[in-house]
C-alpha cells in the first residue's frame, strides 16, 4: 500500500534495543531501569487485579488517580488543575503526545519543534496533517535560540513542543526561559505541548520549571508526564495530560478513540501508592543523579566527551575523538564490537548535526553502570 | 478552539454509566461483564507484576502472546498469521481500529459504515481527513444489504469496515455473506476493516465467520480482536490486529507512535492463560447463550420486543409497544424511572432509524438479569 508515512521506519529505541539483544550487549539505548518498580506499588496493583477491578477504567481516568494527580502538581507547581476537567490518565505519555496533537492540528497547522528532537512528536503531526517546523538547538549547550523561534513563528504557528528535561540532551528549561516564551506567545493563539516525562529527573538543586508553573502558560498548555518513567514501570504505560478544561475537552474528544481508557488496576495502584507514598518522586533527583554522577566519573579516564546532563536519565557523549563513523553506524559498531548499545542523536535532526553524538542511559544498576563504563573506556 | 470533532460528544457509553451510577440503575448500557476474569489469568498477571516484568514490552507485542494469537487464529480459522510481521498487540481494540484506520485512510479516502455502527469509526476516518460513508442495515434482521453496498462502491472507497459478530444488533456474517463480499471487493484495492471483538460469542451452534476464513478477504483485511471481551478483562485494554505483512507495517508505523507498547505483564498473563487454558474461549458460546437465553425468557412477559440476538452479549429491544419518546430519551427515562440503564441505538446511525431501539448488555450475574428484567417487566 502507498504508505502515509514515507519517512518513518521502525523506531531507533526499537531497533537499538533489538540489536543489544541479538549482540548481547549492555543495553544502554532504550530509555528504562534495569531496577524495578516499588515493591509497594507492584502489590498495588496485583491487590486491585485480585480484588475485581478488571473492568473499564472512566474515560478521563480513576476519580482517585486524577485527585493524586491534581494534588501533586499543585504541591509542585502552584497550580491545580481541576481533576474532572482538566486533568487525563492515558496510555501512556505517547498516548497523551499523539492525542494532544491530534485534538488541535490540522492540515495547515505548524508546529515548532526543537531538534535534536523526540521522534514521536512528528509522525503524529504528519498524520493530521500539519507540517513540523524544526528549529536546531545549540549545539554546546542545547538551549533554545530565542531570537530564533521569534523568527520562526509565522501565521501558521499552530503550536510548539517544549520538552524538558530535555531527551536526548539533558538539557533543561529555566524560570527565565519560560518567561521568554512567555513574551513571544503572548497575544497569539499558539498552543504548547509540554512533554516533562521526566520532570521529577533534574539534578545540582535545580528545580524542574514545569508550563504549569508559569500562569500564562499553563493558560495555552497541553502538559504531559509518565508513571512508567518516574515509577520504574516504563512497561505499564501509564501517564496523563492536564490542560485547560476547553483543550482538555477537545483532547478527550481524541482519547475517547484512540485507547477511550487505560488498565484500571495499574491506575487504582498508582493512585494508592501516590497518596502513601508521596514522597518517593522527591527522591529521585538524588537517586539519579548519584547514577549520573557515577557513570560520568567511570567514563572520565574513556575517550568520550561528556555534555553536562542537567535532567533525565540520559548522557550524551561525543565520540569525535573516537571514530568518524556516522552517529548510527557508531552506535551499530558500538554495540557489536564494544558491548555497549547506545541511542545515535542525529536520529532526532532534520539538519546533520557538527557534533558526533551518543546516547547513554544510565538508569540501570551499579554493577551494569561500572561494566559498561569499563567496556567504553576500553575503546 | 476550534474543534476538529465538531459531530463528538462524551461517548454515549460514559454518558449512560454515569448516570447509572448517579442513579443507581443497573447498568446495562456499556458492554462489560459484571463477573471477573478467570482466577488463573489474574494470578497469572500479578506473577508477572511481581516477577519483574514491568519495563517496556516490544513494540509489536510480547512474543510469547502473538505467538499464542497465530495459534488460536490457526486453530479456529484455518490461516496462520506470521507472529513477527503480521500480529500486533494493541491497547486495546480501540487503539486498534483507530490504528489501522490512521494507516491507510487519508483525504478524499471514502470508508463504508454499515449503520448501526460502533462510534469510535467515524471519528478516526475524520480525523485522518477521510469520509464516512454510511449505509444502513436491514431494520428487521440487520443484514447487509449487498446489492445497495456494490451501489455504494465507487472510486474513493479504500475500506469497508466489517463488524461480526455487530455491536449493538447481535447479528453475524455467514460464509455466504464473505462470498458476497468477496466478489464486490474482488479486482478492487479496497480493503477491510473487521472488528471482531466479540468472535468467541456466537450462538445456536453457528461458527464466527471471520474475515481470515476466507483467504482473499484475509489478503486485504484488518482483523481486531480484544482480550477484554474474551477474558471478562474490559479493564486491562489488551487487543490485537492481524494483518498481512505489508498492512501490518503500515499499521505499526502508527501504532509505534500512538501508544508504543501495551502493558507487558498483561501481555504475559494472557500468554501463559492462553497456553495453559485454551478451552476458555471455547465455553465463552454457551455460557453466553445461557445468560441470553435466560434474559430472553426473562423479558418475554413484557412490552418490549426482542430481535434476534446471535452474537455478541448485547440484546437489542423494540419499546414501540411502551413509549414514542425519541430513544436518547427513553433510555434516559428507563435509567431514572425503571432503574434499569440501556444504550440508545439511534445514537450509532446517520439516518434516523424506523424502528424504536435500546440495547442491552447481558454479560451479567443471573441475580442482575432477573432484577434487572423484573424491573423492565414492570413498566
Ligand atoms: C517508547 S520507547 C523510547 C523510550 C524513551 O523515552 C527513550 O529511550 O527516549
Ligand atoms: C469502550 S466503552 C464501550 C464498550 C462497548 O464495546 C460497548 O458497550 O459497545
Amino acid at each position: 500500500p502507498k504508505t502515509k508515512l514515507p519517512k518513518v521506519g521502525t523506531t531507533i529505541f526499537s531497533e537499538m534495543s533489538q540489536l543489544a539483544q541479538a549482540t548481547g550487549a549492555i543495553n544502554l539505548s532504550q530509555g528504562f531501569p534495569d531496577f524495578d518498580a516499588p515493591a509497594a506499588l507492584r502489590e498495588q496493583v496485583a491487590l486491585h487485579i485480585n480484588s475485581g477491578a478488571n473492568q473499564y477504567a472512566p474515560m478521563t481516568g480513576v476519580p482517585a488517580l486524577r485527585e493524586a494527580i491534581a494534588l501533586k502538581v499543585e504541591r509542585l507547581y502552584g497550580h491545580k488543575p481541576c481533576m474532572d476537567t482538566e486533568v487525563t490518565v492515558t496510555s501512556g505519555a505517547t498516548e497523551a503526545l499523539f492525542a494532544a496533537i491530534s485534538a488541535v492540528i490540522g492540515p495547515g497547522d505548524e508546529v515548532i519543534l526543537f531538534d535534536p528532537c523526540y521522534d514521536s512528536y512528528e509522525p503524529a503531526i504528519e498524520l493530521n496533517g500539519g507540517k513540523a517546523v524544526h528549529l536546531p538547538l545549540d549545539e554546546r549547550d542545547f538551549s533554545i535560540d530565542w531570537n530564533r523561534l521569534a523568527d520562526a513563528i509565522g501565521p501558521r504557528t499552530r503550536m510548539i513542543v517544549i520538552n524538558t528535561p530535555h531527551n536526548p540532551t539533558g538539557s533543561v528549561l529555566s524560570s527565565e526561559d519560560l518567561e521568554r516564551l512567555a513574551s513571544l506567545v503572548r497575544d497569539t493563539d499558539i498552543l504548547l505541548l509540554g512533554d516533562e516525562v521526566y520532570e521529577h529527573i533534574v539534578f545540582d538543586g535545580a528545580t524542574h520549571q514545569s508550563l504549569l508553573c508559569h500562569a500564562e502558560l499553563a493558560r495555552r498548555s497541553f502538559v504531559v508526564s509518565s508513571f512508567g518513567k518516574t515509577y520504574h514501570a516504563t512497561g505499564w504505560k501509564v501517564g496523563y495530560c492536564i490542560a485547560p478544561a476547553p483543550l482538555s475537552a477537545e483532547f478527550r474528544k481524541v482519547h475517547q478513540y484512540l485507547t477511550f481508557s487505560t488498565m484500571t488496576p495499574a491506575q487504582l495502584g498508582l493512585a494508592d501508592f501516590m497518596r502513601s507514598t508521596p514522597q518517593h518522586y522527591l527522591e529521585l533527583p538524588a537517586f539519579y543523579q548519584a547514577k549520573r554522577d557515577l557513570f560520568r566519573e567511570l567514563l572520565a579516564p574513556s575517550r568520550f566527551g561528556l555534555s553536562d546532563a542537567k535532567g533525565t536519565y540520559f548522557q550524551l557523549a561525543d565520540y569525535g575523538a573516537i571514530s568518524d563513523l556516522p552517529d548510527t553506524e557508531f552506535a551499530k559498531w558500538l554495540t557489536r564490537e564494544a558491548g555497549v548499545a547506545a541511542i545515535p542523536v542525529s536520529v532526532f535532526c532534520q539538519q546533520p548535526m557538527q557534533r558526533k553524538l551518543v546516547r547513554f542511559c544510565f538508569a540501570k544498576g551499579e554493577d551494569t553502570l561500572r561494566e559498561a563504563a569499563a567496556r567504553l573506556c576500553r575503546i
